[in-house]
């Protein structure tokens, strides 16, 4: 369902996981227009031309480069930096933009700020796909395939630019959903960054006791369950201090929760532990039944 | 490697998904012994003989049944009653019992105590395999295979015994190893019992402000970190009632960490937060590379 005309020139910045992901799914689809690069890493960018994911080997001019589409796939933190060196090669004054950070409102901040007069042609993304694994090497084309893609149009989007990138998403065989960027920020700090922000806490406390013997039993579950304790460093570092409040309240909650299930254990309250794990199973299981 | 002979005789008591798991195993390899069931549920007893996994289609003596290895699968607070009701159907003088509970010290406790005419022909075992699903209707053959089975032996555990349960748990496709039941009870508590206390405080802290938006944006991730808080409510409630003190002190040990790292997160603190996530992820993979 692509409404709209593809775009003749992408420019990828960032060639990590997610970006490196769309520039092999974009080479997948035999996408009809040029696909180019950015990397801080210059041989990040050089594997990437050798695999002939991009055209370019090297930093490239973006002048004369028509109906470009620029994805920012970088750390949180990075993306300024990042945006200021896209800007110093001076791409068309239509050049369309759009990124994959996981956080969405201070992005949206630092661009009414700082570069108002590209704000109107940056449309916000975030497509919900990701590893524990990190990097160029572990990119996959099939990383969006079926996830979700939420856009988070602004005040001075234009419609028809949003529809092109939300129809460049469905392209990359993502679904796409709206939220604006404070709803995206706050459900996302409960859905996805506190279980993140768990699994660190869970997995420090499980080694300072357990040392080499913490997966010696488990199984298999366990290490499922710290899985993404193995995340980027850098990258949820950024997502920590940029989605601060968000997760700070959100960390306040589950300790509520937790706190409340504790002291039902302390008791040992048989009946009331067990009412708590059937309301939670109960929720669980019917919510996921709607879906 | 099964150095000792099988048991003639088999008795599963407690049909659900462990218990099931065992009877469809035993039919699976055809196990050379007869295999009986005993259920709470008369219906699921009926159901595991019109699938041929067990020879009794009600309660059944077990009079005249030799070299009998009766196994309990019930959750943890039901073992008491269940013993009870086995041993009134007075089983040989030579049987041999083992169990799959999640939680050894209580059971032990209970053994000396009250049981102690059989505590020596009881060999603690926990085949460390499960589901967020339960029942026979979830059971399957192959839930043994290449997991643990962790067995406690106590201290009137006569070696000989201790082997053939070993040897029947590898039958089955599992591994074995050994554990007290004392340092059985700590591992657990922090490796599975308290991943299930947190997933299910999660569960709730996220429900409570997301309600059916929960898993509305999490595109498999989320539902993959809270699969553990549909567990069986009853299992649990009994787990955590069981291995009471334990739990206690993990959950302790994990709000230390939480708090560690929220701290970082509400300073800002950069640096202090890149190298903790560093830390964890370090430890974590090399843990697991070096399995």
């Amino acid at each position: 369902m692509n409404n709209t005309e593809g775009f003749k020139n992408i420019l990828i910045v960032g060639l990590g996981l997610i970006g490196g992901s769309i520039a092999k799914r974009l080479k997948y689809i035999s996408y009809p227009g040029d696909i180019y690069g950015l990397d801080r890493d210059s041989r990040v960018l050089k594997g990437a031309y050798q695999d002939t994911l991009v055209k370019n080997e090297s930093v490239t001019s973006l002048d004369g480069l028509e109906d470009l589409l620029i994805i920012f796939c970088t750390p949180v933190l990075s993306f300024k930096e990042a945006l200021e060196s896209v800007l110093s090669f001076q791409p068309s004054d239509k050049a369309v933009f759009t990124d994959t950070l996981s956080t969405k409102s201070s992005t949206l901040e630092l661009l009414n700020s700082e570069f108002s007069s590209i704000a109107n042609r940056f449309i916000l993304s975030h497509p919900i796909a990701g590893s524990e694994r990190s990097g160029l090497q572990n990119s996959e084309e099939s990383l969006f395939t079926n996830r979700i893609t939420v856009i988070s149009p602004h005040e001075s989007n234009d419609n028809h630019l949003i529809a092109r990138v939300a129809d460049f998403w469905k392209q990359l065989g993502s679904l796409t959903k709206i939220l604006s960027s404070k709803e995206h920020d706050d459900i996302f700090a409960k859905t996805s960054h506190l279980p993140h922000v768990i699994s660190y806490a869970l997995t420090q406390s499980l080694f300072s006791k357990l040392h080499e013997r913490t997966f010696e039993f488990s199984g298999g579950s366990l290490e499922d369950y710290t899985r993404i304790a193995s995340s980027d460093p850098e990258m949820w570092k950024d997502i920590f201090i940029s989605n601060n409040e968000n997760i700070l309240k959100s960390i306040d909650d589950f300790e509520l929760s937790l706190k409340e299930l504790k002291e039902l254990i302390k008791r040992q309250d048989d009946k009331a532990i067990e009412q708590f794990l059937l309301e939670i199973k109960t929720l669980r299981d019917s919510s996921l039944e709607n879906e």
